[in-house]
Parts: structure tokens; C-alpha cells; sequence
């Protein structure tokens, strides 16, 4: 395990994989290596990149991630389908086309699907975030096929949201509402070339303006990435967002709330752990549901006799 | 309080509903009310109603029960609308057709939608149950809108549950396919005299024979609700499934492992608030989160410690 940790440390390919393997299957050796990798993790800058599907977001990664190499930067891909039956390094779909990256070597590439991840989908990612961050990447972009709830909780603990739309939406704009518009910190509108691009960056500029709590209102971009057209820009705002993240606080107050979140989720799975492992002991479990239906005693009070056992 | 459970207990009508408006409401009271009532539980005969948008639900639902009143039975009928952000004895669109019966004096009607219950609809809708227990009817319907996660969520903890569906559903009854189809104990093509019904009857009977894992083969039957046809044959299979589950020993397997769940959530809950309350006192969490990133300590450290204070 310390070999391999050591190996990943120096951006390793392989063992940056491994280690991503071991994490999406099994638990102890999970807390060993996030244990191991956390003094070197936080210096990569996280994007969640988000929006409907046929939006371009794999074109558009392929464009940016193409950008940002060209200046020698590393960068780390998480490609999340929460539909996906399939994971560890598949191809999903239109990522086929940003398969020619994965053989520049200071990019690493990795689609997570549904299987079975230990604690959900989102935890495997954000650990897979964790390896990458410490194997000494740049960037590590997060992208998502959809925009529904899921993909929202995959890509908001991220530092920069970009959220992908197109024209031709028509009223499905509305359908991406609060919650979802909520979490954008940069928005662009691909496919900029198609008819219809301004009135979709007008309509979601009005929906940005309804909007009076926010810190910092996010920009409207236009692209049309199978072009390369609009990428400079959208990286410059990239850089943009990250700065404004540094200077005022507001990054080390995301990852603070952040690590919060994530540290009461682990409380939580350890309780219901203990929970489930004292009650079913010794048919404890069965003799109080036999009593609470022979009227012997409640719910409630088999609640709180077992909280006060668990606790004791 | 113990002046409505007593009158609750009679079977009046208006202590029933302000019973379960609290039970929408306040948590405390809840569990006053739930213990207090107890004793008088376990009486009725639970049946929950599910199938697709248009399957005639509500006209079934009214038509059974009409049926069981002509008999000398009281009923209680609550209607889950999982979408719906009205309740509390509102009117969900197609159920305004079952009105005349809030009119008949041995009929109870409750109508919930999602607004905000403590510990969710399903949660809430269970208490319901057992507040109309309580008060002395001899049946108990749980009518959902849908046959997504939800809606099986809420009526799988019903003894019977009665699966109702309706010619032309093409390939859409694949739709409706492992996790729902598992939790019917009776099937009914409605609307039976349309194009179709005996195909999707055929159909139902595959998928069901398909599943050789059941103890029980549930029956498929044929109704239109709407010209009072098949339902006394229907009111036949709900009683001959309550003797099935009395003579099985599987009425009081299933109420077992329902009480036994209903405990671990109320566990959880409890201790999830113990969490919280633990965790916040005086900026506990806040100092952690900090040590954290300043990689003092990591999340799995600050975890155990928590662990071992909740529990010390």
C-alpha cells in the first residue's frame, strides 16, 4: 500500500488508477489511502462541469483540457454517468472522442458509472478527486452527463461550477431551475454558432438577475467547442473565478462547509453501522418488535431504551 | 391531548383529522399521540392502492369501499399524492369524484401531499394509519397517484397491496417492472372493457410467472370500476388474502419486519440529531473542519473522535 502511495504521490498514472480502483471497492483500504494522501491534497483547482444532455460538456472539456496542457498544466478527468451501469476507465457514449487525450501524458482519464460504489457515487468521486489532487495535477475537472439532482450533488463540492447550455432549449430552460442554476459559477452557452445562441444567453442573464442572493454574479460566456471558438475566454474565466475564490475567503469557506458535510456523512454511516450490529445482537431486535406488537411495550420506548444502551 | 385520543378512540371523525393534522405538524406530540394509541392498534386491515397515472385508481378505490359500507364496514382512506404540494383534507384532482363519500358518516377521507411533513410523507402517512386504526375501522386504503419509488415506499408497508393496472399500457408495463411488481399481492386490469385487457392480463400473468421466488402466486383479476363491474370479486380476493395472512403467520412476519424498521428510522433519527447537537456545541465541528484543512488532523480522525465522544 506505501509503494503505492508513494508512486501515485510522484502523478504515476498507473497507480493513480489503483488506487481510484481500491477506493470504488474497498473500505478499510479507502480510509488508509485518504488517511495517507490528505497532507498533500488542495492545491488542484476543482471544476464541476454540468448542463442537459447533447450540450457539448465532452467537446467542451476535450477543447479546454487541450488549452490548459498546451500551457503545461497537468489535468485529471472524472467523467460521471449516474446512469451508467459501467465504470473503472469504460468509455461512455460521446467520450470516445476525448479518448486522444488520454494518451497525452499529462492528462489522466477516468469514467465512473453506478456500480456498486461503497457510500454512493458521489463519495467514490470525491475520494477519486482526493487521488488526483494529491498525484500533483492542476486540474481535475468533474464532468457529468445530465443535469438532474444527482449530477448536482456530484458537481456542487466542486470549486468552480461550469454549467454547459445550448440553443434550442425552449422552455426546458425553465426545467433547469432553483437548485440547479443555483450552483453555476460560470455559464456558457455552446454550440454558439447555432440559431437561437443569443436569446438562450438573454434568457439565462434574466434568470441570473431574478436572483438577488448571490455573492457574485456569475458570468454569461458564448463557445462553440467543436470550432475551439470562445475556449480562451472561458479559461481565462476559469482563472477568473479561482482568484476571486482566493481573495476573498470564499474557497477555504466552501472547502471548510465542505469538509463539514463530509465528516457528519461519516459519522452518520458509523452510527447506522452501530446501530444495525447492536440490535440485531443476540435477537435483541426480535424480542422488542414481538414485544411492541403484543402491546408489551412502544416504538418509542424501544427507541430509547436501545439509544440509551447504544450510548452507554 | 388525552380528550382527543378519547374521542379519537370513538371513532369521531373531527378528533381523527386534528389527530393527524398534528401528526403533520408537531413532533413531540406525535409521539405522544402514537403511545397513547397503541394499545388500540393492529385492527384494521391495511390495503394500499398503486398503479400508473389513469389506471382508475380513485374510481376503484370508491367502488370497493361503497361496496364494503353496503356491508356494515368502516373505512378510512387516505390519498398520497407524492407531488402534490397541497394536504391536509384538500382535493387531488381526480379524488374530487370520491367527495360524496366523505359525505357517508362510517367513511374517513385524508388527502396528503408533500408539504413538508416531519420525517417525510411516508413517515407521516404510516402515523395516519394508525391514528384510523385506532379510531375503530375495519379497513384502512392507502390510494397513491403513481407507481414510482415513492408511491412503493408508502404502500409496501400495507398488508395487501392491490396493483392496479389498465389496457394499452404497450411497452410501458415493462416500465413497471422489478421493486413494484414484487410488492403486489393482487393485480386488477381496470377499465377492463376496453381494447387490450385481456392482453395486458396475459401479460401481468408472464411477468408473474417469471418470478419463481414468491411464496404466494399473486391473482390477476378484471374490473371496470367505472360500471361497477368486478369489484365484489375484488372485495373477495382482499378478504381471502387477510385469511391467507392470518393463517400463514405472514400478517404478523410482515408487521414484525415493518415495526422492526420503523424502530432503526427512529434510532437514526434520534441519533442524527445527537449528531448535530454534538457536533455544533460550541464550535466543535468548526475547529475540526479548520484542523482539517490546515491538515492537522483528517476527516477519519475527527470521525472516531466524534464517535468516541457521542458515545463516552
Amino acid at each position: 500500500m506505501s509503494e503505492l502511495i508513494e508512486k501515485l504521490l510522484t502523478g504515476d498514472k498507473r497507480s493513480v488508477a489503483r488506487a481510484i480502483t481500491v477506493i470504488e471497492n474497498y473500505e478499510d483500504e479507502t480510509e488508509a489511502i485518504i488517511k495517507e494522501i490528505h497532507k498533500h491534497t488542495g492545491n488542484a483547482h476543482v471544476i464541476g462541469i454540468t448542463g442537459p444532455p447533447g450540450a457539448g460538456k465532452s467537446t467542451l472539456t476535450d477543447k479546454i483540457v487541450k488549452n490548459l496542457i498546451a500551457k503545461g498544466k497537468k489535468v485529471g478527468i472524472i467523467a460521471v454517468d449516474p446512469t451508467s451501469p459501467y465504470s473503472g476507465g469504460s468509455i461512455l457514449g460521446d467520450r470516445i472522442r476525448m479518448q486522444d487525450l488520454a494518451l497525452e501524458p499529462n492528462v489522466f482519464i477516468r469514467s465512473m458509472g453506478t456500480r456498486g460504489y461503497l457510500g454512493g457515487l458521489s463519495k467514490a468521486t470525491h475520494n477519486a478527486v482526493k487521488v488526483l489532487d494529491a498525484s500533483g495535477v492542476d486540474y481535475i475537472f468533474i464532468e457529468t452527463v445530465g443535469v438532474g439532482q444527482s449530477e448536482v450533488d456530484i458537481v456542487k463540492t466542486a470549486d468552480t461550477v461550469l454549467m454547459v447550455m445550448v440553443p434550442g432549449l425552449g422552455d426546458d430552460i425553465q426545467s433547469i431551475k432553483a437548485g440547479v442554476m443555483e450552483i453555476g459559477d460560470i455559464f456558457v452557452v455552446n454550440k454558439a454558432d447555432l440559431f437561437g445562441a443569443p436569446r438562450t444567453a438573454t434568457e439565462i442573464n434574466m434568470m441570473l438577475d431574478l436572483n438577488q442572493n448571490m455573492k457574485r454574479r456569475p458570468p454569461v460566456l458564448m463557445a462553440t467547442a467543436g470550432k475551439n471558438e470562445g475556449i480562451e475566454e472561458l479559461v481565462d474565466e476559469l482563472e477568473k473565478h479561482r482568484e476571486y475564490l482566493a481573495e476573498t475567503g470564499e474557497l477555504t469557506e466552501r472547502r471548510l462547509n465542505n469538509t463539514r458535510m463530509e465528516v457528519i456523512e461519516l459519522i452518520e454511516s458509523e452510527l447506522r453501522k452501530i446501530v444495525i450490529n447492536h440490535t440485531e445482537e443476540e435477537g435483541r431486535m426480535k424480542k422488542c418488535v414481538e414485544d411492541i406488537l403484543a402491546k408489551n411495550t412502544d416504538i418509542y420506548t424501544v427507541r430509547d431504551e436501545f439509544l440509551k444502551s447504544i450510548r452507554g
